[in-house]
């Protein structure tokens, strides 16, 4: 698998490890990737937060900088302050079966916190190359899913809930990347989960360099009247073992924007851009007895500007690492989309200094 | 059926014709009911907004007073200011399969306005009479809700999504009412619908009476530990044929607020009070081509206060009405509620001068 | 002074030792009151959260149940979690001055944590019984109560900011209370402030008794052709000792919504219905160096029942005290105002069986 | 004066007659610069909605990306839709005298709508260059600003409300910008004006290079502890004569967002980073008797993309247009802060093929 940084991309910051959202420990995830007959090209991605086996809640906000989309389980995270379970994220049309399956999942494993569940299961439209109204994902997808998620380097491009998506007219996906700060600065690990669905071709900017002008082949919307034709959605999910209140997760949240922002988008009507972030500290946040006060642990406000843009620069990388590993896809009704020229991209990226 | 006027309580304003959501031209209200040997106490209520043959989108917006539950769909109504389909209410733990349904219907009806759909669908929590775990509602119970939908008197207590709920200790369930305005004031309709499944008993108000404090027998939170146990949710959705903008919708949905408080509660941790408002007029306001400019209606922020006023008290009489149409159950694992006894309550209302 | 316990009303909970804001350890309030010839009917309400020599952060949250009003500063407590110094509470048309009068103090008691200050002044509007386009609140006032804040009993009614204020088509005003809970459910205390001009006669409810519709003389709004007529808003400020975090106090703050309801309000346009909440634990949450984590203490979601039904009782309380304590006023063009009559108060709510 | 393009920066999209905010028809700008003695280097700068005579109401709404800010008269723009008088922008600690006198403006110019006024004043801190302490902005400041508004082209850099400002640690200020769609997409004009006052040095981007990486020649934040240290605020106002709805006002808030990622922002603690959209049309939308229903014209949702391009190109170009216009300042005790140097910015363009 090629990521971005294989091809020289000059991104800023240092990545953890494997350069992962599981470089957050603690974090797993999971993929079901459904690409079957001509039409099923689809799946489902589950983020455990604390890995499939605990099932603490961990501190939990969300933003929707365009919400053309779907975050179940939203309000009670905005309410709350907290994330009670595994995150899914699958195409628009199988949100429900991923939810009701993890409250079944949940139960099964004695890991409901309050008496009902309203899990947080998000989306992107694969309705181009996937038959979406087949309603591909079924419950054993999403079982394998939560069953199988693990931490250290995971898959990117088409697998799991990003199978069958498209981003800036190229081929999309699922990517990731992660930050880790220098000691001196916390030391703490940001890591960013992105699938990518969203995006006009002329839109696309990699590392400064107007990459989307050079690349006009294949494009996807060709509505040559509407020049501003897009459609899509990008679900981002940052996770931080940084200590952080859920008013300082809603301030990481949106920082997704500007990570999303620095490949071109222009935040198109169609979009659905919603984030959410966690943070795996505090485990003891939550589910004393009545009047049983926690012992909690917070980063000052005054501290957080390292993180943001450690979550704004795994944001960046999290997407073009998407496209990066993403590969050609033929789909349902014949519709088929390329991915990311490599070697075009290398050419322009030295034609703007900036290999 | 017993409704709450039946008894003489002494609710502010003037109702409607039926006194019911549907009063609101075009509105449609569909239930299943799902009751099944011991432990299946649910099922699942549609409310169509322009009746089941008319998929032009209403403008919308939403207020989660509470957000300890899920709506489903209302990160595109508050961002797009519509709601583009019928809205669901069912129990927690079926919200998943009731979304993908409509969605499903959408398809098959040809009623899905962008290339994809998130449907609005909310919930509030049966586990205590209902076995949520068994996942009892299925696609054909929502497909019959969708398609049998009408117009006119519609039924309440223990119904559709309500089936299995519990309010203030009593049986709750579903619940409607409307105000219509005098024509000098416009002349216009509120109907309310509520899913009631919240606050401990000794909250209970009716028109300003402290009835609860009277009512002791047969309560469900017997915890003696802590006087404010509770548990449940509300769920209100508010129609209206006034011309109004997505942003004064979310004036209307926030009065829900109001008359909730009418009937004694406290906005409990547990609830998930969320509401939605929808105005029927503006039926040109969507899905021109680029460009095309919608002539719309609308009332200024100055001619608000009698639709606030509307809102409020159809709230208010819609849980009272809930509880008063409902009778006694005997559910999963044997767990019972009682209704809200009618002789009792008059009683009471008498000696506070208020029958 | 005589407030509503005085007079029977059958409040729920108990209060504090003074039944005041300042139940609240730490808490000071400071008036400077102007009434000068006859037209100035206004002032500034000073509410120190730490007391005035301690400028030490707290956490806190706001919610604007109906934003047709001000409340400065309000961004940065959303966002940062945190208010940084007094609250100020005036007429619409001397925010400004209460505002940079406020900084000028911070400054000159090196009391600004930020290099920049962004005070929370917030008002209801006094200009009908006040010549609200005179500016009669100057920097000295500002300075008085800044500087004469204090601890203990606090004064009532026709006061401070609630000077010229209208309630109901009563006289309104300052009012405050306080609800301290039983050890078994942790001892904390909470308090409201509450700054009234809201509301029309008929809606008024004190206890659940409909006062209004039988004290009908002496109205305010006279415009016969609108019944739903009114005007002003409501500021309520909610204090605890209870260990909150931000999202935390956001809900309590919400809760004043449902304190306001139960004296009747229906929430009209013309009212600027907003309300603060801050906890005074948690004095070492800010201004550590970069990376210095702080120890925070805070209860779990299942425990702030309890703390929601003191907020919603204290508010109640608080309301009504203002206009029991305020005193007939006549202003502005000769413009006059009632207090709410004790005697008839007494008739009527014994007549419901009430008192 | 030199701007941007004059440098031959690439921007995309099409400008207006005069590339400013005044490009939309009715939009009047002035500006009172404050620069005094060794210490004041401030000022206020205003615009009015409909020019300095026409006080009707315009539709808007807010967004607060980052509220370490203050925005006045933010609740009531987003509760009733409407921005009803001019707006004021200014430092930080003068935003009160700014807002009251705008009120006497108002009031001396029977300009206020409801019975009481809440204008919309903004702000970034300007304490290191301007005595920030000493309220240097005066009524009459404010009273020159809002009478000698203009139309047609306006100046940029030190002037105004953005005298004292730092961007990207050189010196920022006023800036403006627009864009015109052509008549196949509706013709509409987009203008943004930008107060700048954020960032640090590494950070600035200019057309997608990274400039701030090769201008490190007097920075402003030396702690070389911590590289992500930055101070300031960013305020945008966004002007449209598109027939928007204040909730579609919200979405072209949103995207100032986009605009200030361009330019390499990440959104530090310390930045307020506020913007508000206006439109110019529906001169019609308010203040009708009760019951008149107005008369209203709106885009659709899928209309609004080449609207969002034009608000993210104008805000991206009005940042940069501020800081090549502002030139070199000494300000209070002694604080120095130079200007983005035209010729090393025309070389690193061209390094990077972007010239």
């Amino acid at each position: 698998m090629t990521r971005a940084r294989d091809l020289g991309i000059p991104f800023v910051g240092n990545p953890g490890e494997c350069n992962t959202i599981t470089d957050v420990q603690g974090v797993t995830v999971g993929y079901a990737t459904v690409i079957e007959g001509e039409s099923a090209r689809t799946g489902v991605t589950i983020l455990h937060p604390r890995g499939r086996e605990n099932h603490k809640p961990v501190f939990a906000s969300t933003f929707a900088f365009n919400g053309n989309g779907e975050m179940t389980g939203a309000a009670w995270v905005e309410e709350g302050g907290m994330l009670e379970g595994p995150i899914g994220i699958t195409n628009t049309h199988s949100v429900g079966i991923v939810r009701d399956t993890i409250i079944d999942w949940q139960a099964k494993n004695d890991a409901i916190y309050q008496r009902w569940s309203c899990p947080v299961v998000t989306e992107t439209a694969d309705g181009w190359l996937n038959d979406m109204n087949g309603f591909h994902v079924k419950a054993e997808h999403v079982w394998h899913a939560l069953d199988t998620a693990k931490a250290g380097m995971i898959k990117e491009g088409n697998v799991g809930g990003g199978t069958g998506m498209i981003c800036y007219e190229f081929k999309g996906g699922s990517g990731t990347s992660s930050r880790k700060l220098p000691e001196k600065l916390g030391g703490w690990t940001v890591g960013a989960f992105a699938q990518t669905n969203f995006g006009a071709r002329y839109q696309l900017t990699i590392a400064g360099v107007p990459v989307g002008e050079h690349l006009k082949e294949h494009p996807v919307w060709t509505d040559g009247e509407n020049p501003y034709r897009e459609s899509g959605s990008l679900i981002v999910i940052l996770a931080t073992n940084a200590p952080l209140l859920p008013h300082q997760l809603k301030r990481i949240a949106k920082r997704a924007t500007l990570g999303m922002a620095r490949t071109g988008s222009l935040g198109g009507n169609g979009s659905g851009d919603i984030f959410l972030a966690f943070s795996t500290t505090n485990t003891n946040a939550v589910r004393g007895s009545i009047n049983e006060i926690a012992a909690l642990r917070a980063l000052d406000n005054d501290s957080l500007n390292p993180l943001f843009a450690a979550s704004v620069f795994a944001t960046e990388e999290a997407i073009i690492n998407s496209m990066v590993a993403a590969k050609d896809m033929i789909g349902h009704n014949g519709f088929s989309v390329i991915a990311l020229p490599h070697d075009k991209l290398r050419e322009i990226m030295t034609q703007y200094n900036r290999a």
